[in-house]
């Protein structure tokens, strides 16, 4: 088939800049929706640079283009891009700027362009800011200039939509936009712009099937005092979706009428200039209205988690542990003859769990990487670079689903045969770290970033660390990767609150060697005065052979068998003889 | 003497505020120079509101009154103030809004006037488009308010300046110009605007009586490619300084020439936003030049200590050490007969420390607090407030000194009887917060976000906490909280670099009971690969007989004997042999 020439691809966008005046162009790694999995319709930035990751971004210049992406990702965007056309930005190494910074050491005086659909009303704002310092302007141009070189226009995703029932949403929409309301009136605003997709599926109980791994449909929503308006191509409704929105009140408008709508609005109206596009933005400017620019009240709604999301997202663990736990069990021998490879094993986890009752996806592309490949943060497999599993170095398994009770996401590291101490070593640091931010008690709103240095402490301690952050929020058969819950470095704002959901994943990187990562889902429960505590929602044994019990505490051997334990007596019973039998033996006491 | 009527002052000022047009009036905590501890001259909001706290900003409206101030003064403040005048504003409070949120909530469509002298550029920018959208508007005055209806104009303060010699300053004024100058290059800027005094006095090495407790003199510096120029009143310097300063290439001008010389520059102009008024960036934009607004390159380069500072504080530590430990010893007796108070105590301290080699002044207010006053986070002892000293609650004692060579900040909690459990199961907690901070290895760069989690973790675990910050930056022999290094929350910008000095102090605080502080002041290291450590610089023995040696672990009990033997034998051979004999029992092994 043969990949397409980027250097061709790139003269010809060089082509188009000039036509339109541009010394340089800018494309994100963002769609309309400020989407993390990007419709392929809208996989702009894919096309015209081949790297394929879910962060990094595009400026493509008269005589120069880059690609900026975080470690998380270096690696792979070495592989994949042709570096005679672009000079990879590792970012977050030391000495490499910010694209922002970039612009304004390079771009002085420059007339940067962009589709404002794909930048975030935040983003443009700073950027003109920054340019104008230099002399430079940000052109938002009507026409993306990557779409005017693609061969044929996609069309975009046309997915259907579903209805959440109650017992798996737990709270109506009526309620649901009863709340949002009040938190409107608070802001004395007339009406919440809502651009981001898990937002508007959050608040209209409903799902779609438009966004890879995302179970969110295609959509924009206007909530006013007394409207609420769905704007989506009709064709993804069912009666069923119809009648569900109709019995909310919930008013259904074309996709494409989303812009003269907002231009129709008057009064204050409320948008997020972190997740509503620069586009969205000039429709409201344009009109009567006044926007009110804060972060949506959705957002930290959708993350505090109700009763029935509570439970069902234990519910969901169950069945997701227990096809972890037999895909676990099934590899001790599976590898033997030699035959297994990163592909077909990460084949054999994802039918364990499609066969989970409940199952609709998977929440994102399984990380199934043995050796080198586990030091890849986002290794990405296919059958083609699929490398073989055997007993010679940990291999690590990052897999989550979503099911209509809940989503999920773990990740574990085992060893097949005997691990060399020094891996011991490194998986019990990373352990450590892992049972240390589980058993931290911490007062409500504690930030993500005072959070995060307790989990890398025990790394810290040997020299170590790692690239990525500690965790992020997860929805509840929603998106994966939930703002604003982070514990991160830099993560200050949106602290930890009682019913969020965030992941705990501290691990480390021996890049050409392997990679460890330890990861469970928490949910914050307050206790008493003020103070939280995490519960483990992800129920999967650690790898016993990877632990040096040696250079664990007496507290942490404790804490590890008491997960074990519960572990054990919450699987054991849904399990068959011999998968029982192995997990047994592997939650045994230390 | 009786104090004033501030329910009158406040009827006078708001008489200038009908005359001017306001509906509110902005008395800020600052001055001209940001400056902490702000000149007699300058104290409005002082004079206006009676608050004589360190922090605290003062907002008039034509019916009400407000004082925002952080958790360090809520109850001081609430003493201080008329309540019939004056409404508290607990900063940092759930539910109470930022000064910003409440003008944004409650100054609607308002004028509001404030002297743009007193507010950084920063602060008026935010206030003015947080004030728009409301269409509310900033009016910044060229008179001050307060100053209209003070009784006298008080004079600028006259105090002697001299300069730093070298074998103190480690680095000539001509060195730090041209390490300046090549950041002014790189950001291709042609003059940088000095305003903080700190920074001023470190760019000339040059140092003041100006300001309590900050060895700083009053005025602004101005460096530019070619020249180097500082704005003073002349009868500060002597022919001593005025040779320094000529030799070093520095232009001396009136103090009052600054706002002239500002308006006459061209090119690029650096200035800090967070530092430079309103009324310095007002007259840069009223100049030929463009004002690039950056952090000043001045915080950071003077944050890094170079080999004479971090050998000067480590000298300066060790006599510091000297005099406490004859306090903490002197203490132990003349405590018994019930005629100790925390004045009387303060001033004995005070004395012991001046007596010491290259003593110049203290570095703040000596915080003297038996039991309850130890809960109040800044106490500010007076000779008619002070208790008396007793064995039946543990005793604070915050304090620190200006030395030529360096600058010290120190705080023990000690007990002169015998502690109830309670008070051991605290101190023990706040010290093993104080030792895993002390004690962490850490990337550098580490935000202080990141470590402040590690010091609160021991308390956390208890369901406890402080309200204050664990570190900030400090001089040498310059402000004893000097930014950016800051161990807070949300401190996510300037990490933690080989060369800084932070101090370390977790506390806990049982309101009407008694507080618990321990701080030592650190020098940060790099140690292999990228990694930094901590050196204590700090040397007193922690408070032996509220140690509960059952809740350390092992590793903990070496990180104080290592400690104590370290205090030991540096100071053992300094002090008499009464002190001696003491310090070694309370520094023998636990």
């Amino acid at each position: 088939m043969g990949s397409p020439d980027r250097g061709e691809l790139v003269r010809e966008l060089r082509a188009q800049m000039r036509e339109h005046s541009l010394d340089f162009y800018l494309v994100p790694s963002s769609d309309d929706h400020q989407n993390e999995y990007v419709p392929d319709c809208w996989q702009r930035r894919r096309f015209i640079s081949g790297f394929s990751g879910s962060a990094g971004d595009v400026l493509i210049g008269l005589e120069g283009a880059w690609l900026w992406t975080d470690s998380r990702y270096w690696l792979q965007a070495a592989d994949e891009l042709d570096d005679r056309v672009f000079t990879l930005q590792r970012s977050g190494a030391d000495g490499v700027p910010t694209i922002e910074a970039w612009l304004q050491q390079h771009a002085a005086g420059a007339r940067v362009g962009t589709d404002p659909r794909v930048v975030s009303s935040a983003l443009a704002r700073e950027l003109v800011a920054l340019l104008e310092v230099g002399g430079g302007t940000l052109a938002a141009l009507e026409l993306n200039l990557v779409d005017a070189i693609r061969p044929q226009p996609l069309g975009l995703p046309a997915g259907a939509a579903s209805a959440l029932e109650l017992q798996f949403a737990g709270e109506s929409v009526a309620d649901k936009l009863e709340r949002i309301r009040s938190c409107m009136a608070e802001r004395d605003c007339d009406a919440l712009v809502l651009t981001a997709l898990d937002a508007v599926a959050w608040s209209f109980n409903v799902r779609g099937r438009d966004v890879d791994f995302n179970p969110v449909l295609l959509a924009y929503g206007l909530i006013e005092r007394d409207a609420a308006r769905l704007f989506v191509d009709e064709s993804k409704l069912d009666d069923n979706v119809r009648e569900h929105l109709r019995s909310a009140g919930v008013g259904v408008e074309p996709y494409s009428g989303y812009s003269a709508a907002l231009r129709g609005l008057a009064g204050s109206v409320w948008l997020d200039p972190a997740t509503a596009s620069a586009w969205v933005a000039e429709q409201v400017e344009q009109s009567a209205a006044r926007a009110v620019r804060e972060p949506s009240p959705v957002a930290r709604m959708k993350s505090l988690k109700n009763a029935t999301e509570r439970d069902g997202m234990r519910a969901a663990h169950l069945r997701d542990g227990v096809a972890l736990v037999r895909f676990l069990h099934w590899l001790q021998s599976a590898w033997q003859g030699g035959a297994l490879d990163e592909y077909t094993a990460s084949q054999r986890l994802d039918e364990l769990r499609a066969s989970g009752e409940h199952f609709r996806d998977l929440s994102f592309p399984t990380i199934s990487g043995f050796g080198p490949n586990g030091a890849i943060v986002h290794y990405r497999v296919t059958p083609e670079n699929a490398a073989k599993i055997g007993d010679s170095a940990p291999y690590l398994v990052d897999s989550g689903a979503q099911y209509l009770d809940g989503t999920t996401d773990v990740t574990r590291t085992v060893h097949l045969g005997t691990p060399r101490r020094i891996e011991q070593e490194h998986y019990t640091r990373v352990l450590r770290g892992h049972l240390a931010l589980r058993h931290t008690l911490f007062p409500r709103g504690t930030s993500g970033a005072q959070l995060d240095a307790i989990a890398r402490r025990p790394l810290w301690e040997a020299g170590l660390d790692y690239g990525h952050g500690t965790g992020h929020g997860v929805g509840c058969y929603l998106n994966v990767h939930e703002r604003p819950p982070t514990i991160a470095p830099r993560a200050t704002t949106g602290g930890l609150e009682p019913d969020m959901v965030v992941s705990n994943e501290p691990g480390l990187y021996q890049e050409g060697e392997y990679g460890i990562r330890i990861e469970n889902l928490l949910l914050v429960r307050e206790v008493a005065s003020g103070f939280c505590e995490f519960e483990d929602l992800t129920l999967a044994p650690y790898a016993r052979v990877l632990i040096a019990r040696d250079l664990l505490s007496e507290q942490e051997v404790g804490h590890v068998d008491d997960y074990h334990a519960r572990v054990r007596s919450a699987l054991a019973p849904l399990l068959d003889e011999a998968a029982r039998a192995w997990l047994e033996a592997e939650t045994a006491p230390l």
